[in-house]
């Protein structure tokens, strides 16, 4: 399933996308893509109830509806940094030997189309485009990677905006950088696991303007979705809906030299391959 | 006010405590101490219901009722570190030239006097007696350090207990070691700021197994909690109802020579003065 919220900001409708001009309304028998829907529905019983629909006709048509976030504000965003060799080269840092853990707020999270804003006395914004993990289930201490699979509700293509000079020149731990307002669109689409051949193997780009900025892909990640997913449950214990923001290959404005950081005005477009695309405007402060 | 949650994890019930034996009863017009409470209700039209209730007579008593924390999980927890001098020298890290944020998973809230249980693998447990701040009203670019008193809501003990080798040897930041399960006890009472003389000038303090480990005052915090949150709030939108751990003054199991880490069999105990005391047992890994 491509599960979507679409609508206006606070009262987005949860459906699911059949291709770019069709989907179901699943807003009868759902509230909301959120904890307590992954905590108590099944996806397959979901999935059977889209079927059912399709073969009863029961079909909508996209209307220009806003998009938003294909879940509900979660109960954390969790981060993993420097999770792709490249990427840590650029940024001077050392490959990690464990997964590095950060967090941003949880309400940044906004539509994969809105405007991303640029917090006051903001210098060093940044793009990260990387490949979200939606949990599905109250997940702690997984016995194996392999039993990461099944708390795993889908994926989701995300850019984690970035303020460098927040997050490195500003006291130490990285939230500080990561948690302005619209820091984190998400989505178009709430990817379920069966529709993904290998998620450690799909191809990830990044545009501003127009320009190529970062050209990846998952196989090249030091951590795999399965890993962190275990790692993380040993730490704390995971909640249904929880986003997991996995790191970003290559090509950050960090990185380049010199650097080159966002302004009012830029366009970022990024995707993922068979996740969806996003496009965002970059506003001034509010 | 005092506010309360009192009862079984998960249906605790709001209240207003009187003094150790009484209490109103608020679950007919408030349905919980959460977000969208602070969000919509006015604190000052609650206390009239509270003198209101009181002049009726409408008075309950406890009896035994376990008391949870006295907000619901919030949409996060942030944490300011090293926000005490004598902690900073005791932990061997400089005195910070701004407030060090980081955040704990919000799953870890838990009542007063609950269990608090070690992670798997835990080999440097250790403990935090500290002053929370709740967030009253949504919170964005405060203007002045003074408009932050109209933010907050008011005042709890949080025990911001840490696992020290997850913090700080696991790979660079310090989430990891402060978000196992049962990491956040707070309260027992929301203190709303009438209460308070001067929330910069309270004893606390904490023991373990009867032995006075921390002693302390809100008076050595390098950044007040006005500060606090006017500085958060340039970073990040604070929702209502968000808890701000705001650091521990010395005393910590780390500081000591060697240090002492917490055992399971432990007992804690600590308090703020005006603010209530709690009691935790420590039990193994799960």
């Amino acid at each position: 399933m491509y599960l979507m919220r679409i609508g206006p900001v606070g009262s987005e409708k949860p459906v699911a996308r059949l291709d770019d001009e069709r989907y179901v309304d699943l807003s009868d028998v759902v509230a909301d893509f959120n904890e307590a829907f992954f905590a108590s529905e099944s996806l397959a019983e979901l999935a059977a109830t889209v079927a059912r629909r399709v073969a009863d006709g029961a079909i909508s048509r996209f209307a220009g509806e806003r998009v938003g976030a294909p879940i509900a504000r979660p109960h954390q965003i969790l981060c993993i940094g420097l999770n792709y060799s490249d990427h840590a080269a650029e940024t001077g840092q050392a490959v990690p030997d464990e997964p590095i853990l950060f967090t941003k707020s949880p309400n940044t999270l906004i539509g994969p189309n809105d405007d991303v804003r640029l917090p006051r006395g903001a210098t060093k914004p940044d793009w990260e485009v990387e490949l979200g993990i939606v949990i599905g289930r109250r997940t702690s201490y997984l016995d194996s990677v392999d039993d990461a699979r099944d708390a795993i509700a889908g994926f989701v293509v995300v850019n984690d905006v970035s303020e460098r000079a927040f997050q490195l020149e500003r006291g130490g731990q990285w939230s500080k950088g990561k948690s302005a307002e619209t820091f984190n669109p998400a989505g178009p689409w709430l990817v379920t696991p069966d529709e993904i051949d290998d998620v450690r193997a799909l191809g990830m780009w990044l545009d501003v303007n127009g320009i190529r900025r970062q050209t990846g892909s998952t196989s090249t990640m030091i951590f795999d979705p399965y890993f962190i997913v275990h790692y993380l449950s040993q730490f704390m214990v995971l909640e249904p809906g929880d986003l997991i923001n996995t790191g970003t290959p290559p090509g950050v404005g960090m990185g380049f030299t010199p650097p080159i950081w966002l302004q009012a005005g830029d366009v970022m477009e990024l995707g993922i391959d068979g996740l969806g695309a996003q496009r965002q405007t970059v506003l001034e402060a509010r």
